[in-house]
């Protein structure tokens, strides 16, 4: 039996929420996942991540693209990212949610937290260039419907609290400015 | 800026899912509090509870208690409690799941994890004579449907791992007989 006290991350943040908007392509899951270890390297506050991917192939799993089930799955990424922000955790949800409906939406669920909305932009041409996971090859060969930025909308953000422009910023500078506005906002 | 680094939970416990069934008033709830602590402090193990009742407020909140509906929440619940067993928590999952086959279908879901089913059993007339909530009352009057015990069926498990009788054993008493199940069978 060990004798070390499980210590809980409730260490003093503010329960907050990162959401990452934007495009496939645009970096989210990459920069999310840099910052949580950048965090909790050199910052020593617990982050996790809530993958829109992740959560496609889960608890998402019976949900398809239809705006209305686009809808609920910004509901169901809103509540799990309350969760674990209640326990401590700075959740980061990297999630396309394409409208301005969605963000404000996950907002209002987030109501008397840290709502942070951080656009992951990045132009179009360039995500369809990287298409890492093959995703905009298929929407352009009608293999998929609804793909965001191909048959379906993608509202650019009114007044995101942070704007990272990947075509422009390394992974490390996105951070760094990241860091920088929790920093100075008082979230860390 | 702090210097101490964060630790994830990740200490080497394999992914496990406590699945707390029971009728509403046996003492799900506060059996997992108790025994979050009791991991917590004398084991440091973090555990993390997933608590009907409040997924029933959040992510479940477009639910009801019909027989569809209740598997939909069951199907949530596994995939949460997923999430938080990879992030090193043993994720207690405290939650009617009246049938068999909720309790399968969770098992199903957390396939490659150690799933064990803990039924939290006490006799519908205590339960009812405790009414912490004041539902048995409320679904006695008519004023409540599909009350578990009362309107819709509670299958008693077949074989669930551990059987917890609070009618006959005190909190603490149920807690050390789940962590002496829990050491027996190598989880900590």
């Amino acid at each position: 039996m060990k004798t070390q006290t499980w210590n809980y991350p409730n260490i003093g943040i503010n329960a907050t929420i990162l959401w990452f908007t934007g495009m496939s392509g645009a970096g989210k899951t990459t920069i999310a996942k840099r910052l949580k270890e950048r965090l909790a390297n050199k910052h020593n506050v617990p982050a996790v991540i809530i993958d829109g991917d992740e959560l496609r192939r889960g608890i998402c799993s019976d949900l398809g693209f239809s705006m209305k089930d686009r809808m609920e799955n910004v509901r169901r990424a809103a509540e799990i990212a309350k969760l674990f922000s209640h326990m401590g955790y700075v959740a980061i949800v990297t999630l396309i949610s394409p409208l301005d409906q969605h963000r404000m939406a996950a907002r209002e669920i987030c109501t008397g937290m840290n709502f942070l909305e951080i656009f992951i932009h990045c132009p179009l041409e360039t995500c369809e260039q990287r298409d890492v996971k093959g995703l905009y090859e298929r929407a352009r060969a009608g293999e998929i419907n609804d793909f965001t930025g191909i048959q379906s909308p993608f509202e650019f953000p009114d007044k995101p609290n942070v704007i990272i422009s990947t075509h422009q910023q390394t992974v490390e500078e996105s951070c760094s400015l990241l860091i920088g506005h929790l920093a100075t906002v008082k979230i860390i």
